[in-house]
Protein backbone atom coordinates (compact mmCIF):
# COMPACT_ATOMS: atom_id res chain seq x y z
CA UNK A 1 0.00 0.00 0.00
CA UNK A 2 1.41 3.75 -0.84
CA UNK A 3 2.74 5.35 2.10
CA UNK A 4 2.26 9.54 2.83
CA UNK A 5 5.98 10.84 2.96
CA UNK A 6 7.69 11.65 5.99
CA UNK A 7 6.35 14.49 7.96
CA UNK A 8 3.50 13.79 6.28
CA UNK A 9 0.27 16.16 7.54
CA UNK A 10 -2.12 14.33 9.57
CA UNK A 11 -5.27 14.10 7.68
CA UNK A 12 -9.64 13.24 9.21
CA UNK A 13 -11.36 11.12 7.10
CA UNK A 14 -14.21 12.90 6.88
CA UNK A 15 -15.95 11.60 3.96
CA UNK A 16 -19.67 12.16 3.28
CA UNK A 17 -22.70 10.66 0.67
CA UNK A 18 -22.15 12.32 -2.43
CA UNK A 19 -25.82 12.34 -3.97
CA UNK A 20 -28.85 12.16 -2.69
CA UNK A 21 -32.55 11.23 -3.84
CA UNK A 22 -34.87 14.20 -5.53
CA UNK A 23 -38.53 13.55 -6.92
CA UNK A 24 -38.65 15.75 -10.26
CA UNK A 25 -41.68 16.30 -12.48
CA UNK A 26 -41.08 15.50 -16.41
CA UNK A 27 -42.30 17.25 -18.93
CA UNK A 28 -45.57 15.16 -19.23
CA UNK A 29 -46.05 16.09 -15.37
CA UNK A 30 -45.13 12.44 -14.16
CA UNK A 31 -43.15 12.41 -11.03
CA UNK A 32 -39.80 10.12 -10.44
CA UNK A 33 -36.87 9.61 -8.14
CA UNK A 34 -33.76 10.84 -9.39
CA UNK A 35 -30.24 11.32 -7.83
CA UNK A 36 -28.49 13.96 -7.98
CA UNK A 37 -25.00 15.11 -6.38
CA UNK A 38 -24.18 16.22 -3.41
CA UNK A 39 -22.81 19.77 -2.85
CA UNK A 40 -21.47 21.33 0.41
CA UNK A 41 -19.83 24.58 1.79
CA UNK A 42 -16.51 24.08 3.47
CA UNK A 43 -14.73 26.62 4.51
CA UNK A 44 -10.90 26.30 5.49
CA UNK A 45 -9.21 27.93 7.90
CA UNK A 46 -5.80 28.15 7.88
CA UNK A 47 -4.25 28.40 11.24
CA UNK A 48 -7.38 30.09 12.56
CA UNK A 49 -7.69 32.57 9.90
CA UNK A 50 -10.26 32.02 6.86
CA UNK A 51 -9.05 31.43 3.66
CA UNK A 52 -12.08 30.61 1.46
CA UNK A 53 -15.52 28.75 0.84
CA UNK A 54 -14.89 25.85 -1.44
CA UNK A 55 -17.99 23.79 -2.98
CA UNK A 56 -17.85 20.00 -2.70
CA UNK A 57 -19.02 16.53 -2.93
CA UNK A 58 -17.09 16.09 0.30
CA UNK A 59 -15.64 12.57 -0.97
CA UNK A 60 -11.81 13.71 0.04
CA UNK A 61 -12.30 16.85 1.54
CA UNK A 62 -8.31 16.84 3.08
CA UNK A 63 -6.95 15.67 -0.10
CA UNK A 64 -8.98 18.71 -1.54
CA UNK A 65 -7.74 21.35 1.02
CA UNK A 66 -3.80 20.20 0.41
CA UNK A 67 -4.02 20.08 -3.47
CA UNK A 68 -5.49 23.63 -3.24
CA UNK A 69 -3.51 24.66 -0.73
CA UNK A 70 -0.57 23.50 -3.39
CA UNK A 71 -2.14 24.75 -6.19
CA UNK A 72 -2.62 27.91 -5.53
CA UNK A 73 1.38 28.15 -4.26
CA UNK A 74 -0.20 28.40 -0.64
CA UNK A 75 2.09 25.98 0.54
CA UNK A 76 5.20 24.42 -1.60
CA UNK A 77 5.01 20.77 -0.09
CA UNK A 78 2.86 19.01 2.03
CA UNK A 79 5.15 18.89 4.77
CA UNK A 80 4.25 22.21 5.42
CA UNK A 81 1.09 21.30 6.63
CA UNK A 82 0.97 19.41 10.39
CA UNK A 83 -3.03 18.56 10.21
CA UNK A 84 -6.22 19.33 8.52
CA UNK A 85 -8.63 18.18 10.10
CA UNK A 86 -12.44 18.33 8.26
CA UNK A 87 -15.64 19.43 10.76
CA UNK A 88 -18.64 18.64 8.26
CA UNK A 89 -20.99 20.10 11.82
CA UNK A 90 -19.63 23.29 10.82
CA UNK A 91 -18.70 22.72 7.25
CA UNK A 92 -15.04 23.65 8.13
CA UNK A 93 -11.22 22.57 7.30
CA UNK A 94 -9.08 23.53 9.98
CA UNK A 95 -5.32 23.40 8.53
CA UNK A 96 -3.02 23.43 11.41
CA UNK A 97 0.94 24.57 9.63
CA UNK A 98 3.88 23.84 11.15
CA UNK A 99 5.55 27.43 12.55
CA UNK A 100 7.93 29.07 12.40
CA UNK A 101 9.92 27.06 9.77
CA UNK A 102 7.11 26.85 7.11
CA UNK A 103 4.18 29.11 7.85
CA UNK A 104 1.55 29.15 5.27
CA UNK A 105 1.56 32.55 3.32
CA UNK A 106 -1.27 34.37 4.59
CA UNK A 107 -0.83 37.72 3.28
CA UNK A 108 -4.65 38.93 2.24
CA UNK A 109 -3.48 39.26 -1.68
CA UNK A 110 -2.69 35.93 -1.89
CA UNK A 111 -5.70 34.72 -0.85
CA UNK A 112 -7.80 35.25 -3.91
CA UNK A 113 -8.28 31.76 -4.94
CA UNK A 114 -9.17 30.23 -8.18
CA UNK A 115 -12.13 28.85 -9.72
CA UNK A 116 -13.45 28.02 -13.39
CA UNK A 117 -12.58 31.17 -14.87
CA UNK A 118 -13.05 33.44 -12.02
CA UNK A 119 -11.40 34.91 -8.92
CA UNK A 120 -7.73 33.27 -10.21
CA UNK A 121 -4.29 33.86 -9.18
CA UNK A 122 -3.61 33.17 -12.54
CA UNK A 123 -0.52 35.89 -12.45
CA UNK A 124 0.97 34.55 -9.70
CA UNK A 125 0.80 30.70 -10.49
CA UNK A 126 2.03 32.16 -14.11
CA UNK A 127 4.75 33.32 -12.37
CA UNK A 128 5.59 30.03 -10.93
CA UNK A 129 4.84 28.16 -13.80
CA UNK A 130 7.71 29.50 -15.93
CA UNK A 131 10.00 27.46 -13.18
CA UNK A 132 8.36 24.37 -13.41
CA UNK A 133 10.54 21.39 -15.30
CA UNK A 134 8.90 18.68 -16.91
CA UNK A 135 10.52 15.37 -19.01
CA UNK A 136 12.28 15.96 -22.54
CA UNK A 137 10.01 14.59 -25.48
CA UNK A 138 12.01 11.24 -25.53
CA UNK A 139 11.34 10.72 -21.77
CA UNK A 140 7.61 10.84 -21.98
CA UNK A 141 5.85 9.77 -24.62
CA UNK A 142 2.05 7.89 -24.72
CA UNK A 143 0.95 5.72 -27.19
CA UNK A 144 -2.43 6.16 -28.96
CA UNK A 145 -3.10 2.28 -27.88
CA UNK A 146 -2.69 3.03 -24.21
CA UNK A 147 -4.49 6.33 -24.75
CA UNK A 148 -7.34 4.27 -25.80
CA UNK A 149 -7.33 2.58 -22.80
CA UNK A 150 -7.14 5.02 -20.64
CA UNK A 151 -10.33 6.09 -21.84
CA UNK A 152 -11.84 2.94 -21.65
CA UNK A 153 -11.10 2.14 -18.43
CA UNK A 154 -12.72 5.94 -17.44
CA UNK A 155 -15.67 4.44 -19.36
CA UNK A 156 -15.79 1.61 -17.20
CA UNK A 157 -15.57 3.69 -13.63
CA UNK A 158 -18.92 3.63 -11.89
CA UNK A 159 -18.71 6.48 -10.70
CA UNK A 160 -21.05 9.42 -9.05
CA UNK A 161 -21.76 10.83 -12.76
CA UNK A 162 -22.98 7.57 -13.89
CA UNK A 163 -26.02 7.84 -11.57
CA UNK A 164 -26.16 11.35 -10.67
CA UNK A 165 -24.53 13.12 -13.80
CA UNK A 166 -23.12 17.09 -13.12
CA UNK A 167 -19.72 16.18 -11.22
CA UNK A 168 -16.51 16.09 -13.26
CA UNK A 169 -13.88 13.60 -12.80
CA UNK A 170 -10.38 13.46 -12.56
CA UNK A 171 -7.89 10.33 -12.98
CA UNK A 172 -3.68 10.30 -12.78
CA UNK A 173 -2.37 7.20 -14.70
CA UNK A 174 0.87 5.45 -14.78
CA UNK A 175 0.61 4.19 -18.48
CA UNK A 176 -2.31 2.15 -18.61
CA UNK A 177 -2.43 1.93 -14.66
CA UNK A 178 -5.09 3.83 -13.03
CA UNK A 179 -3.78 4.98 -9.58
CA UNK A 180 -6.53 7.14 -8.41
CA UNK A 181 -9.48 8.69 -9.05
CA UNK A 182 -11.72 11.26 -8.28
CA UNK A 183 -15.09 13.21 -8.81
CA UNK A 184 -16.38 16.54 -7.63
CA UNK A 185 -18.53 19.23 -8.44
CA UNK A 186 -16.28 21.29 -10.09
CA UNK A 187 -13.12 19.87 -12.40
CA UNK A 188 -11.58 22.65 -10.46
CA UNK A 189 -11.80 20.88 -6.79
CA UNK A 190 -11.51 17.32 -8.64
CA UNK A 191 -7.55 18.58 -10.11
CA UNK A 192 -6.68 19.56 -6.63
CA UNK A 193 -7.41 16.69 -5.01
CA UNK A 194 -5.55 14.62 -7.44
CA UNK A 195 -2.61 17.00 -6.39
CA UNK A 196 -3.45 16.63 -3.12
CA UNK A 197 -3.25 13.07 -3.01
CA UNK A 198 0.27 13.39 -5.52
CA UNK A 199 1.58 15.73 -2.44
CA UNK A 200 0.58 13.71 0.13
CA UNK A 201 2.05 10.69 -1.31
CA UNK A 202 5.42 12.34 -2.73
CA UNK A 203 4.28 11.33 -6.44
CA UNK A 204 6.01 12.73 -8.48
CA UNK A 205 4.10 13.47 -12.12
CA UNK A 206 6.52 13.27 -14.89
CA UNK A 207 5.54 9.81 -16.32
CA UNK A 208 2.14 10.40 -15.39
CA UNK A 209 -1.10 11.01 -17.41
CA UNK A 210 -3.85 13.13 -16.04
CA UNK A 211 -7.05 12.82 -17.06
CA UNK A 212 -9.93 15.06 -16.70
CA UNK A 213 -13.69 15.48 -18.20
CA UNK A 214 -13.48 19.22 -17.96
CA UNK A 215 -12.32 21.54 -20.40
CA UNK A 216 -8.27 22.25 -20.95
CA UNK A 217 -8.26 25.97 -19.71
CA UNK A 218 -5.42 27.71 -18.51
CA UNK A 219 -5.66 26.96 -14.89
CA UNK A 220 -6.49 23.76 -15.46
CA UNK A 221 -2.93 23.01 -17.33
CA UNK A 222 -0.98 25.66 -15.39
CA UNK A 223 -2.16 23.13 -12.29
CA UNK A 224 -1.72 19.83 -14.06
CA UNK A 225 2.08 21.60 -14.80
CA UNK A 226 2.52 22.59 -11.13
CA UNK A 227 2.06 18.76 -10.77
CA UNK A 228 4.87 17.79 -12.92
CA UNK A 229 2.07 15.68 -15.50
CA UNK A 230 3.43 17.04 -18.77
CA UNK A 231 0.26 14.47 -20.64
CA UNK A 232 -3.26 15.65 -20.16
CA UNK A 233 -6.56 13.89 -21.77
CA UNK A 234 -9.79 15.70 -21.81
CA UNK A 235 -12.81 13.97 -22.65
CA UNK A 236 -14.00 17.85 -23.79
CA UNK A 237 -12.13 20.91 -25.29
CA UNK A 238 -9.49 23.05 -24.90
CA UNK A 239 -9.29 27.25 -24.72
CA UNK A 240 -6.32 29.67 -26.12
CA UNK A 241 -4.97 30.00 -23.04
CA UNK A 242 -4.76 26.30 -22.10
CA UNK A 243 -2.55 26.09 -25.31
CA UNK A 244 -0.49 28.90 -24.90
CA UNK A 245 0.54 27.31 -21.45
CA UNK A 246 1.25 24.32 -22.84
CA UNK A 247 3.15 25.23 -25.45
CA UNK A 248 5.40 27.33 -23.35
CA UNK A 249 5.97 24.35 -21.42
CA UNK A 250 6.25 21.88 -23.88
CA UNK A 251 3.19 19.78 -22.79
CA UNK A 252 0.75 17.63 -24.80
CA UNK A 253 -2.51 18.28 -24.68
CA UNK A 254 -5.20 16.25 -25.67
CA UNK A 255 -9.00 16.47 -25.98
CA UNK A 256 -12.61 15.33 -27.38
CA UNK A 257 -11.31 11.65 -26.50
CA UNK A 258 -14.69 9.85 -26.85
CA UNK A 259 -14.42 6.44 -27.53
CA UNK A 260 -11.53 5.52 -30.78
CA UNK A 261 -11.31 8.96 -31.16
CA UNK A 262 -8.88 11.86 -30.02
CA UNK A 263 -7.38 15.17 -31.04
CA UNK A 264 -3.64 16.35 -30.14
CA UNK A 265 -4.14 19.88 -29.46
CA UNK A 266 -0.72 20.59 -29.09
CA UNK A 267 2.68 18.98 -28.38
CA UNK A 268 2.26 15.58 -30.96
CA UNK A 269 5.72 15.01 -30.29
CA UNK A 270 5.17 13.15 -27.33
CA UNK A 271 1.85 10.82 -29.08
CA UNK A 272 3.46 7.60 -30.87
CA UNK A 273 0.57 6.33 -33.25
CA UNK A 274 -0.39 2.91 -33.39
CA UNK A 275 1.74 0.80 -36.28
CA UNK B 1 -33.63 50.52 -27.90
CA UNK B 2 -33.01 49.65 -24.63
CA UNK B 3 -31.66 52.84 -22.70
CA UNK B 4 -29.18 52.18 -19.46
CA UNK B 5 -30.88 53.42 -15.83
CA UNK B 6 -30.10 57.31 -15.12
CA UNK B 7 -26.66 57.70 -13.56
CA UNK B 8 -25.38 55.08 -15.35
CA UNK B 9 -22.01 53.77 -15.49
CA UNK B 10 -20.09 54.79 -18.66
CA UNK B 11 -18.82 51.65 -20.10
CA UNK B 12 -15.81 51.32 -22.88
CA UNK B 13 -16.30 49.02 -25.58
CA UNK B 14 -13.70 46.89 -25.12
CA UNK B 15 -14.87 43.22 -27.03
CA UNK B 16 -12.79 41.30 -29.23
CA UNK B 17 -12.18 38.16 -31.53
CA UNK B 18 -13.67 35.53 -29.32
CA UNK B 19 -12.44 32.24 -31.21
CA UNK B 20 -8.73 31.29 -33.33
CA UNK B 21 -7.45 28.57 -35.14
CA UNK B 22 -5.17 25.65 -34.21
CA UNK B 23 -4.10 23.10 -35.79
CA UNK B 24 -4.88 19.61 -34.13
CA UNK B 25 -3.72 15.89 -35.05
CA UNK B 26 -6.40 13.35 -34.84
CA UNK B 27 -5.56 9.56 -34.26
CA UNK B 28 -5.33 8.97 -37.22
CA UNK B 29 -2.09 11.05 -37.42
CA UNK B 30 -4.17 13.91 -39.95
CA UNK B 31 -3.91 17.18 -39.38
CA UNK B 32 -6.37 19.78 -39.70
CA UNK B 33 -7.58 23.26 -38.32
CA UNK B 34 -10.35 23.72 -35.52
CA UNK B 35 -11.80 26.70 -33.83
CA UNK B 36 -11.34 26.91 -30.21
CA UNK B 37 -12.77 29.72 -27.62
CA UNK B 38 -10.35 32.94 -26.85
CA UNK B 39 -8.89 33.07 -23.35
CA UNK B 40 -7.80 35.65 -21.71
CA UNK B 41 -6.98 36.88 -18.09
CA UNK B 42 -8.54 40.41 -17.09
CA UNK B 43 -7.71 41.52 -13.91
CA UNK B 44 -10.14 43.68 -12.14
CA UNK B 45 -8.91 47.41 -10.46
CA UNK B 46 -11.53 49.30 -8.21
CA UNK B 47 -10.32 52.86 -8.11
CA UNK B 48 -7.10 51.66 -8.57
CA UNK B 49 -6.37 48.35 -6.04
CA UNK B 50 -6.20 45.17 -7.45
CA UNK B 51 -9.26 42.56 -6.68
CA UNK B 52 -9.55 39.67 -8.70
CA UNK B 53 -8.82 38.13 -12.31
CA UNK B 54 -11.35 37.02 -14.29
CA UNK B 55 -10.52 34.58 -17.24
CA UNK B 56 -12.69 35.64 -20.13
CA UNK B 57 -13.54 35.07 -23.82
CA UNK B 58 -13.84 39.09 -23.92
CA UNK B 59 -17.08 39.37 -25.61
CA UNK B 60 -18.63 41.48 -23.09
CA UNK B 61 -15.79 42.65 -20.22
CA UNK B 62 -17.68 45.60 -19.19
CA UNK B 63 -20.72 43.94 -18.57
CA UNK B 64 -19.19 41.15 -17.29
CA UNK B 65 -17.13 43.54 -14.19
CA UNK B 66 -20.36 44.94 -13.68
CA UNK B 67 -22.15 41.98 -12.98
CA UNK B 68 -19.08 40.36 -10.87
CA UNK B 69 -19.62 43.42 -8.42
CA UNK B 70 -23.05 42.94 -8.05
CA UNK B 71 -23.30 39.55 -8.15
CA UNK B 72 -20.23 39.30 -4.94
CA UNK B 73 -22.21 42.25 -3.37
CA UNK B 74 -19.14 44.54 -3.65
CA UNK B 75 -22.13 47.11 -5.11
CA UNK B 76 -25.71 47.63 -4.38
CA UNK B 77 -26.41 49.07 -8.08
CA UNK B 78 -24.98 50.07 -11.05
CA UNK B 79 -24.91 53.30 -10.63
CA UNK B 80 -22.35 52.98 -7.68
CA UNK B 81 -20.01 52.85 -10.21
CA UNK B 82 -18.64 56.01 -12.49
CA UNK B 83 -17.20 53.95 -14.99
CA UNK B 84 -15.46 50.64 -16.11
CA UNK B 85 -12.87 50.98 -18.64
CA UNK B 86 -10.98 48.01 -20.20
CA UNK B 87 -7.60 47.70 -21.75
CA UNK B 88 -7.07 44.25 -23.67
CA UNK B 89 -3.22 45.56 -23.91
CA UNK B 90 -2.86 46.08 -20.16
CA UNK B 91 -5.32 43.14 -19.61
CA UNK B 92 -6.69 45.10 -17.28
CA UNK B 93 -10.41 46.45 -16.08
CA UNK B 94 -10.45 49.88 -14.01
CA UNK B 95 -13.47 50.48 -12.33
CA UNK B 96 -14.37 54.04 -11.03
CA UNK B 97 -16.69 54.53 -8.27
CA UNK B 98 -18.53 56.87 -7.45
CA UNK B 99 -17.09 59.06 -4.09
CA UNK B 100 -17.64 59.09 -1.49
CA UNK B 101 -21.56 57.86 -0.68
CA UNK B 102 -21.16 54.73 -2.62
CA UNK B 103 -17.72 53.94 -2.34
CA UNK B 104 -17.16 50.12 -3.44
CA UNK B 105 -16.44 47.51 -0.46
CA UNK B 106 -12.39 47.55 -0.12
CA UNK B 107 -12.45 45.46 2.87
CA UNK B 108 -9.69 42.45 1.78
CA UNK B 109 -12.26 40.22 3.56
CA UNK B 110 -14.99 40.63 0.98
CA UNK B 111 -12.15 40.47 -2.19
CA UNK B 112 -12.49 36.30 -1.99
CA UNK B 113 -14.20 36.09 -5.62
CA UNK B 114 -16.64 33.21 -6.87
CA UNK B 115 -16.19 30.40 -8.92
CA UNK B 116 -17.01 26.96 -10.29
CA UNK B 117 -17.16 25.63 -6.62
CA UNK B 118 -14.38 27.12 -5.69
CA UNK B 119 -13.38 30.60 -4.02
CA UNK B 120 -17.14 31.45 -3.01
CA UNK B 121 -18.18 33.87 -0.99
CA UNK B 122 -21.37 31.58 -0.68
CA UNK B 123 -22.03 32.50 3.30
CA UNK B 124 -22.22 36.51 2.35
CA UNK B 125 -24.15 35.48 -0.87
CA UNK B 126 -26.49 33.31 1.03
CA UNK B 127 -27.09 36.04 4.33
CA UNK B 128 -28.37 38.27 1.36
CA UNK B 129 -30.04 36.05 -0.72
CA UNK B 130 -32.43 35.29 2.13
CA UNK B 131 -33.45 39.05 1.75
CA UNK B 132 -34.42 38.78 -2.11
CA UNK B 133 -37.94 38.76 -2.46
CA UNK B 134 -39.28 36.68 -5.45
CA UNK B 135 -43.06 37.11 -7.10
CA UNK B 136 -45.21 34.60 -5.85
CA UNK B 137 -46.24 31.64 -8.07
CA UNK B 138 -49.18 32.88 -9.23
CA UNK B 139 -47.36 36.00 -10.63
CA UNK B 140 -44.43 34.48 -11.90
CA UNK B 141 -45.51 30.67 -13.96
CA UNK B 142 -43.94 29.34 -17.33
CA UNK B 143 -45.83 27.33 -19.75
CA UNK B 144 -44.01 23.74 -20.93
CA UNK B 145 -44.76 25.28 -24.37
CA UNK B 146 -42.86 28.29 -23.29
CA UNK B 147 -40.18 26.24 -21.90
CA UNK B 148 -40.08 24.52 -25.51
CA UNK B 149 -39.54 27.67 -27.42
CA UNK B 150 -37.10 29.03 -25.40
CA UNK B 151 -35.11 25.38 -26.07
CA UNK B 152 -35.79 26.21 -29.52
CA UNK B 153 -34.94 29.66 -30.11
CA UNK B 154 -31.27 28.61 -27.94
CA UNK B 155 -30.06 25.57 -30.43
CA UNK B 156 -30.68 27.55 -33.14
CA UNK B 157 -28.36 30.53 -31.86
CA UNK B 158 -24.88 30.71 -34.08
CA UNK B 159 -23.06 30.80 -31.20
CA UNK B 160 -19.36 30.30 -30.05
CA UNK B 161 -20.24 26.97 -29.00
CA UNK B 162 -21.43 25.66 -32.29
CA UNK B 163 -18.30 26.85 -34.18
CA UNK B 164 -15.99 26.31 -31.34
CA UNK B 165 -17.18 24.28 -28.26
CA UNK B 166 -16.12 24.50 -24.78
CA UNK B 167 -18.11 27.56 -23.70
CA UNK B 168 -21.00 28.68 -21.73
CA UNK B 169 -24.11 30.21 -23.03
CA UNK B 170 -26.69 32.33 -20.54
CA UNK B 171 -28.99 33.90 -22.15
CA UNK B 172 -32.59 35.78 -20.13
CA UNK B 173 -36.20 36.29 -21.79
CA UNK B 174 -39.22 37.54 -21.08
CA UNK B 175 -41.62 34.60 -22.12
CA UNK B 176 -40.56 33.58 -25.21
CA UNK B 177 -38.46 36.35 -26.35
CA UNK B 178 -34.74 36.46 -26.18
CA UNK B 179 -33.23 39.77 -24.78
CA UNK B 180 -29.89 39.23 -24.25
CA UNK B 181 -27.69 35.54 -24.57
CA UNK B 182 -23.95 35.79 -24.30
CA UNK B 183 -21.25 32.87 -24.06
CA UNK B 184 -18.38 32.85 -22.07
CA UNK B 185 -15.65 30.61 -21.03
CA UNK B 186 -17.22 29.75 -17.54
CA UNK B 187 -21.17 29.15 -16.82
CA UNK B 188 -20.37 31.91 -14.06
CA UNK B 189 -18.96 34.56 -16.16
CA UNK B 190 -21.76 34.14 -18.24
CA UNK B 191 -24.44 34.69 -15.72
CA UNK B 192 -22.55 38.08 -14.12
CA UNK B 193 -22.51 39.52 -17.68
CA UNK B 194 -26.19 39.08 -17.68
CA UNK B 195 -26.51 40.13 -14.21
CA UNK B 196 -24.39 43.10 -15.37
CA UNK B 197 -26.47 43.77 -18.60
CA UNK B 198 -29.74 43.91 -16.51
CA UNK B 199 -28.17 46.21 -13.74
CA UNK B 200 -27.11 48.42 -16.57
CA UNK B 201 -30.65 48.87 -18.21
CA UNK B 202 -32.42 48.93 -14.83
CA UNK B 203 -34.01 45.04 -15.90
CA UNK B 204 -36.12 43.71 -13.10
CA UNK B 205 -36.08 40.02 -12.99
CA UNK B 206 -39.09 38.95 -11.94
CA UNK B 207 -41.12 38.36 -15.16
CA UNK B 208 -38.25 36.80 -16.75
CA UNK B 209 -36.53 33.48 -17.38
CA UNK B 210 -32.60 32.60 -17.14
CA UNK B 211 -31.55 30.15 -19.52
CA UNK B 212 -28.22 28.29 -18.74
CA UNK B 213 -26.21 25.77 -20.76
CA UNK B 214 -24.65 25.22 -16.98
CA UNK B 215 -25.44 23.10 -14.04
CA UNK B 216 -27.50 24.46 -10.98
CA UNK B 217 -25.22 24.53 -8.47
CA UNK B 218 -25.83 26.40 -5.37
CA UNK B 219 -24.17 30.25 -6.37
CA UNK B 220 -25.39 29.82 -10.04
CA UNK B 221 -28.80 29.63 -8.38
CA UNK B 222 -28.04 32.31 -5.89
CA UNK B 223 -26.74 34.75 -8.67
CA UNK B 224 -30.06 33.64 -10.44
CA UNK B 225 -32.46 35.53 -7.27
CA UNK B 226 -30.11 38.09 -6.77
CA UNK B 227 -31.23 39.32 -10.10
CA UNK B 228 -34.73 38.86 -8.82
CA UNK B 229 -35.33 35.64 -11.60
CA UNK B 230 -37.58 33.35 -10.38
CA UNK B 231 -37.23 30.27 -13.14
CA UNK B 232 -34.05 29.24 -14.37
CA UNK B 233 -33.85 26.67 -17.01
CA UNK B 234 -30.51 24.71 -17.71
CA UNK B 235 -29.81 22.32 -20.30
CA UNK B 236 -27.49 20.43 -17.55
CA UNK B 237 -28.64 18.81 -14.13
CA UNK B 238 -28.57 20.43 -10.29
CA UNK B 239 -26.97 20.11 -7.01
CA UNK B 240 -28.51 19.45 -3.98
CA UNK B 241 -27.29 22.69 -2.72
CA UNK B 242 -29.22 24.29 -5.93
CA UNK B 243 -32.30 22.99 -4.64
CA UNK B 244 -32.23 24.04 -1.01
CA UNK B 245 -31.33 27.25 -2.30
CA UNK B 246 -34.50 27.42 -4.69
CA UNK B 247 -36.68 25.99 -2.39
CA UNK B 248 -35.79 28.50 0.41
CA UNK B 249 -36.70 31.25 -2.21
CA UNK B 250 -39.54 29.24 -3.91
CA UNK B 251 -37.66 29.25 -6.92
CA UNK B 252 -38.27 26.95 -9.98
CA UNK B 253 -35.44 24.88 -11.53
CA UNK B 254 -35.32 23.42 -14.73
CA UNK B 255 -33.12 21.21 -16.47
CA UNK B 256 -31.72 18.17 -18.48
CA UNK B 257 -33.97 20.36 -21.17
CA UNK B 258 -32.78 19.15 -24.54
CA UNK B 259 -35.06 18.59 -27.46
CA UNK B 260 -38.73 18.24 -25.96
CA UNK B 261 -37.62 17.12 -22.66
CA UNK B 262 -37.15 18.63 -19.42
CA UNK B 263 -37.17 17.92 -16.17
CA UNK B 264 -38.35 20.23 -13.16
CA UNK B 265 -36.13 19.76 -10.01
CA UNK B 266 -37.89 21.85 -8.04
CA UNK B 267 -41.04 24.39 -7.45
CA UNK B 268 -43.36 22.43 -10.37
CA UNK B 269 -46.13 24.96 -8.82
CA UNK B 270 -44.78 27.29 -11.48
CA UNK B 271 -45.12 25.14 -14.47
CA UNK B 272 -48.23 24.92 -16.39
CA UNK B 273 -48.67 22.17 -18.57
CA UNK B 274 -50.01 21.76 -21.93
CA UNK B 275 -53.41 20.73 -22.23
Amino acid sequence: MLQPILNAPRLSASCCEAMCQIEITDELGAHRAVLIPAERALTVFIDGRELVTLMTLGASPELLVLGFLCNQRLIEFAGAIEAISVDWNLAAAHVTSRRPAHRVASDPQRIVAGGSGQGSIYARMLAHVNAVKLPRIDEARIRASTLRQLLDTMRQQEGIYRRARSVHSCALFQGETLLVSVEDVSRHNALDTISGWMALHGICGGDKILFTTGRLTGEMVIKAAQSGVPIVVSRNGVSSMGIEVAEKLGMSLFGRAVGRRFQCFVGCQRLALDD
